[in-house]
């Protein structure tokens, strides 16, 4: 720290994204990419706007948003775009939480929620999972805190219906509640319908995951027009030119091909199914999953013993060393090739130790 | 506003960016970009990084920043990498300046200064140019705020000298300066060079400028190790993969053809005095720039006039309603062709109004 440093931040633990190791291949299941290329139209479109870099790209992302709309429905005034979907749920703490307004979420979830309520000085309460990870609908209600719900939940995959959103949405109608669906579209249901309905919900995707793309850096909000707005007094007071045109062009390309995402997220629910079973019959615990990723506890053998095991072996997962959740590997669901190798790779990890 | 926006930032007036017009083909030079395109090399390592775009960036930007020290002649740990200049100069509000450490910066300057302070609920002092448009030096001694100078000025094209600034550096141990070096490429002296002596100082530049990136967004801090780590707190606490891989790859691609951003940077210096000789004999005048725009007034047209009839022909340049320069426009200066058609128009208006 220099002598600089404001006491704002003194005291801030940064988030700590997962390894991008460099030394070695490994079959990487650690940060819940896709496994599959990006469209074509994708990469295409990226490559024909590289030419033209010498313009700011569009800060209203006006083609984006047009053809956004096409695909999801939704008004131009009714969604908001970002750097990666952590930049709006950052711009979400900014502007609907503060000192007397603060927030709550689980206290298993997605590690940045506590990283950005500290950033901007937010209190917030995190609220206990059941004993089965599930999220406790009830202790939602009446909670008069902007509430951040990830959904499937991160690290655990395990999805609320959008029902139960529903009444979390009705039971706080003076506090907007976030729905972090990165994870969506891998079999649970997008709250995306109810952005209509109700103007105190938010509905964070990102174009990361089901769409190939984490490394263009896509992500976006839809709620009521009034939420955006707010959004948006923070993205022009932060960074209006968030979205380059590269990662534009590409947000393009891959929503004219929504024949190709549908069939990669079938793949992965495919893939998920398949090593859910087998995992299962070797001894593991893994609550049912709807995201791209599964949270796995073997009945003997530690977690930290098998991460370390599976790098070791070249295999990596996400281990959080966090008490509640330290015999659990968060893994990343992969191609049915890259599936059988964590599995090949499990079962001489098992032999060795049982 | 929503009935949930914080009471934090309701008063928070965004930035207002450049109009980026899509009704007609103008000869664009209200933004400043460049008007050669990026290159080749910039292209094609961008077009090839969007075939992976399903992994994630590298947070550490590590080979970028590799390139970038061969190039620039630091270290690893004295740079940092930002989704354009506007966030990293953000990130320096954020962790050099709170309410007990105010800011300041000219009153004449780049206009993100004041938003970003407001937006970080950060006092500030804008401390009057001179009659002739020149940055007060001694004004700056001992203020005990950190220090933004855009250098060269924005709107003016002014440039201090090195010698000057490292003054303002001696002068204020106990405060951070911030030298935004947007557009120092065109003839002004960096401070570069000074950051390895000084641990109050924090260069910052960008891409979109003379490497015709503007549609990347890539924007870089450099400093002591010290200022760049803080800078990475508020950077992992925001958004890690701030900087998404194709600008990566366009960037380690630039910075591998200097001899092509020098000659662009030449052609925009002769170009400019080309310009600034013939508007000068029209009866405009123009402080000297060594910027990529000028900044004019003319005689006895005024600016709003000039900014509309250009525009209704065909020619966007930048007017800002700021009662002390609101008889200026800002032009970036463009090809030999562009600033032709600029002077063409120019005369036209002229001889109608004179």
């Amino acid at each position: 720290m220099s002598r600089f440093f404001s006491a704002r931040y003194q005291t801030l633990t940064p988030y700590t994204p997962g390894e991008q190791p460099q030394d070695m291949k490994y079959v990487k299941l650690n940060t819940n990419e896709s496994p599959f290329p990006p469209s074509r139209k994708a990469v295409e479109a990226a490559a024909e706007a590289a030419e033209r870099l010498r313009l700011y790209s569009d800060p209203e992302c006006r083609a984006l948003t047009a053809r956004f709309c096409a695909v999801f429905g939704t008004e131009p005034d009714e969604v908001i775009f970002s750097n990666g979907s952590d930049e709006v749920l950052n711009y979400a703490f900014m502007a609907f939480c503060d000192e007397a307004h603060g927030a709550v979420f689980p206290n298993i979830t997605y590690g940045f929620y506590p990283v950005f309520a500290e950033l901007n000085r937010v209190p917030y309460t995190e609220l206990p999972l059941r004993y089965d990870f599930t999220v406790d609908v009830d202790a939602y209600y009446g909670v008069h805190k902007t509430i951040f719900l990830a959904n499937p939940n991160a690290p655990t995959g395990i999805a609320l219906r959008r029902e139960e959103i529903e009444r979390i949405l009705r039971g706080n109608p003076e506090s907007v509640v976030v729905v972090d669906e990165a994870y969506v579209d891998f079999g649970a249901e997008s709250c995306l319908p109810l952005t209509k309905q109700y103007d105190n919900l938010l509905v964070v995707q990102t174009f990361s995951k089901s769409r190939s793309m984490a490394g263009a850096r896509l992500g976006f909000g839809v709620g009521n027009p009034e939420l955006i707005r707010d959004l948006n007094t923070i993205r022009y007071s932060t960074n209006p030119y968030n979205v380059n045109s590269m990662t534009m062009a590409a947000g393009i390309g891959v929503l004219s091909d929504e024949e190709y995402t549908r069939a990669n997220c079938r793949a992965i629910e495919e893939n998920r199914a398949f090593t859910v079973d087998a995992m299962r019959r070797m001894g593991f615990a893994i609550p049912d999953s709807l995201a791209n990723f599964i949270f796995a506890c073997h009945a003997t053998v530690d977690g930290e013993t098998i991460y370390r095991e599976l790098k070791a072996r070249g295999v990596l997962v996400r281990h959080f060393s966090k008490p509640a959740i330290c015999d659990y590997n968060r893994i990343t669901i992969g191609t049915r090739e890259q599936m059988q190798a964590l599995l090949d790779t499990l079962r001489d990890i098992l032999e060795e130790r049982t």
